[in-house]
């Protein structure tokens, strides 16, 4: 199995930082994944990203030393399975609101006896190596996303489900649960958070969390241990706008200058 | 015809500012066609595009107000012809050495008499309107590349070519076949850029340059007015990287936190 | 948010007209767009497209005034997000036969407290305005489709379903349904066509229903109030075989032809 | 080798009637190749088409029975000898001017000894039978277009060519070039016509002509034998405008319907 | 309806022999459609293959004479109905374990009466001819999967459900389901196998099973009727590894030969 | 840099073996750049390959350890310098007939000042490290073919051009040029081969040849020192035919076996 630094990170009690991908394109893909984060996770559920543009996706994050992250559109079967046998090792799972749900999600991405993953590594046995088949259970990061008041309420029958090693909080989502809207700041929408990484403790799972370059320091001090602090388009589109007033503040040389026509 | 912002800008001696698109995604375009740039190009020489992916960007730059700009691979007449029939309403041409390649470019681009563009313009005219073909030749801006010690031997006649209304300065590649290479900031570069300025007011010619967010202000005051400040990957990478710093250092809690195994 | 013909016919009373399109293609989508429907919809079911081609097809239709309306594949949570994030207005749910499916559709693609769509607009803020998110519950129009017997039957408590604003008749299944076969005229079909409309008029709903351009007329008198005339597919290959017969038809010159070789 | 219709209507002296490709996509190449035309070109030149477009497009007209025919962008061995091997039977190249350019374009559409095409018919052979390359050189048409006054100047010098078979008018440019604009009914322009027809026939060779279904008739009447009569997008909009109408036009009931809101 | 050499052979009560796709390519599809098989199936549940690259290779199928067939990701409404409109002859389906999954498999791809399919088939109905949908039902078969202990446990149950006219063992997930692990050789394995291919005859329904070209004679000797010999990559990389041992084994002519540089 | 088989084995005086990419996948290109050859060529000449597939293609050799070859479709300079930034470390130059045009080919793919490529290494450079803008004109092989009895004429002219280390024989063209067919085994034709290498051996460049598995021994013994061995295609048809062998003489049992209708 080649290296797999969101797992490592899990293991020593260090953040795991990540990046985010929205585009549907393997030359983005390659580009974030020689940044150096911890894993890299292409969005197939709020990313423009569908299966067909997956698969290029993972092949260029193949070549960066992040773990492969996938976040599947829903909690189903047939795109867990495809995304595993495309080389994800990891899969984000979108609203699991149940105990059930996070068993759900865990067996469609485990083999048997464990879970009823059907069995066809068609890129990820070449790509980790012949004992892919053998080991993936023990390999491969299935994690629920926390983002509903009925997820929180759910929250230690969801921890405490076999083979659920980290959770990832939808903080958009939550916060409208919530009735607070997006991205609150009301203080019950921290002691949820707060709430959440004590229990995670608790029960030895990783909190993680959707963030920004804004709020990661408060969300990694408080606890949480896997936090995605930007995204492909937001980097970028944040950037350019600070070109743009670069260009537009700077002085203009008026010699000779004139219209051009 | 639909607004020009960076013809406008050119009839009013202000400084046309531009990005640059190297990613083959008609997502990344849309988001970078929202920012408010004059211009945006679509590379398709050095970026990682090709006509097939250039079609739904220039589809998706249409939906914002920056002028849709093209950088072909080289100078001939097949593909300058077909991004102008798909909309692109600029076309920066590499490697204009001579003025007889000025005018090769100029008349690749231009339907008779004055060029040899064939006529066909399957999307441009239900884009900019029926009168596209009539008008064509006095909206659309054909833009030779400056880039060799041989084009700035040879400005005086490259910008005398009738039609010639702004050219655009490679300066990596003027670096180095000064032999001064990439990045040069030796005097005798800033001489020259100086030099094709001066030549260019003379003309009349709107004077382009390839600039970073770092040496813009210095560019747009020695008189360039089109000038790109970033590009689509440069951007996001910048940003990712910083980013990612932002998450290395944030300061973590220990309390309760431990490995997830 | 942008302008809506679809929701504006929905408020006049006024018959929406629509086109359809089956072709994998933003250029077609953004010729179809064109054209001044009152919306367009991007076949998910039966027309050749999946979510890999309906992206660029919602940014080439976001170029022309026509609602951009989507039809999923099938009832599904992890669909139905996703289009709506790219952008679609409007989203035509196939097979809704009972109220509880008519509610699931319902909750699929609304935010909380209402439904349970998870929040991450990534094209559809962009593109509508920044209170998107705030204001899409109002906006988007959720259409379940009535093509058996059973939703016939059931076709009150789907009517009274919370925002179902419009549905959209599937004469085709319709007819099969009724054992009575595509395209069938039997005035039992349109018995059931006059009491589905006299229904959603009772209801304060809108009747849509597919058509021809042969039976469109039929169906606006018959009082439907959002009536998709033809397809891109039918549209093109009608005209061909018109010009084909053109061709043929056409008198040959005898003088001076003959075989080529 | 495959039945060729172009051929056969070429050898039978009757009007070989084809359609035209302009969208990139493999469902409409099926579609129209399933019409019945003699032959179906896929527009590399004005259409919003490249190669990556084109070889599915190939295949799709393969499942029908008309010839494929490809225009290339431009004079040039490369697209020439790539859309040869994808399987075209027929290859119109644009702008040829003299006998020189004649020349060329047979010579990069023909094996040695009379050209210099590769070899490497990797579609082309397993579709056309064992013996394509052997055979390919008096199968495959490779038929320049006249479009210029310069070319009708050259006219009998370019119809001398040799295994220049048949030529294609493109009126558009031609009518630019004469300085009578695009769709000009001048007499010059139809004397034009005649001329090209007239010295067609005297050198044995088959007039063609880009048309539309209004002058169809007049086109074969007039001589021509190798005449398109619309492209799939011509014909896709204008279908769509007259369904269009007849829904606008429609007489709506008004018993019972209301706003729906 | 086009011949159906796998529905010929069911009839006939000859071996089906099938080849498989893994690659998302129009292009291989064409060259595996020509080689002979009595079927081809695209595998969208383990091949790197989703419905965006099916429909080029669904084309490229129509080309060849094996029977288009497709594996479905998972037991979803949506997904069997796309697959078979856009002219998929036979749907496999995973993961089929009690009577009531194959019950709705089969609902799924057939019409009402018997089914639920809804009508639209865009692609299928011209390419099999215009009776297509009233004659689908009889044309198209569904096979569900065994390949777990539960579906052997139910075998009796899932064979004898209407329509079901032949099953395809995974014999890779069957393996790991009994405990005994991928490529088993365990005697309670083939005892397995015989009682399908046992209770298959007893049924009438044909037993089909993936194989490799090592374990086809004793497959097929064993009853199976139904088998796919090998895959597009396992193909490609065999002969591969092959060719590059030639290679490497050749003896090397020290005449004159030395380092390049 | 990072490793370079091609380089190494050129270095080495051993033959350096490769393959050869025809299906534009970046799956098959990860697939076959994992066998272990020492080169992988796509080839956008004869193969179905253009710019938009080979960057994905380019992404997915880089996940192996062959040097990233591409056989461009002609001597031009766009697509050369295209290559070059994506990624490719070797290009190979079909038609190369004179020492002109081989100089052209080198100065296509060097920067100055010993040639003309323009700077823009967009992915070359992240992936082969900050230093590649540097010795890139050390690392790239840009590869001239040898492919007609012009080219043999100017054989010594050709090798005697600064910087070609390795030539690459067409040997269909050549034979096809010497009037002898494809896949001649005249003597003469060997003769040709045996001069060709002995040329090569005199001016201490490689001789490369494009083989077949049964004809590699015969071409190294020979001396050449650069072989394809056999092509992505080729090796999957020639598999599957022998596997479709197998399926078909399989013995049947007969016990139980019937018509499944």
């Amino acid at each position: 199995m080649r290296p797999n630094p969101l797992r490592e990170a899990f293991a020593a009690g260090t953040p795991a930082i990540g990046s985010w991908l929205s585009v549907p394109s393997s030359v983005t893909a390659e580009v974030v994944g020689n940044v150096g984060y911890d894993f890299v996770c292409v969005d197939m559920q709020h990313g423009l990203i569908d299966y067909t543009s997956m698969v290029p996706m993972l092949q260029a994050l193949s070549l960066g030393g992040s773990t492969a992250t996938v976040r599947v559109p829903w909690n189903e079967p047939g795109i867990i399975g495809k995304v595993l046998d495309a080389g994800a090792m990891a899969v984000i799972v979108p609203m699991v609101n149940t105990a059930e749900e996070a068993e759900q999600a865990i067996t469609r991405g485990m083999y048997a006896p464990r879970g009823s993953r059907s069995s066809g590594p068609i890129r990820a046995q070449p790509l980790e190596g012949p004992d892919y088949a053998d080991v993936a259970n023990d390999h491969v990061e299935i994690i629920p996303m926390i983002e509903t008041v009925q997820a929180v309420e759910n929250i230690d029958a969801i921890l405490a489900t076999e083979n659920v090693n980290a959770i990832y909080v939808g903080p958009m989502d939550l916060g409208v649960s919530m009735g607070l809207g997006r991205g609150t700041t009301d203080p019950s929408f921290t002691d949820a958070l707060d709430h959440i990484v004590e229990r995670c403790n608790a029960h030895g799972v990783v909190p993680g969390i959707h963030a920004t370059p804004q709020i990661t320091p408060d969300r990694i001090e408080r606890g949480f241990r896997m936090v995605v602090v930007t995204t492909d388009l937001t980097a970028m589109r944040t950037n350019l706008v600070d070109a743009l007033s670069i260009g537009r503040d700077a002085e203009v040389d008026d010699a000779g200058a004139g219209g051009g026509y």
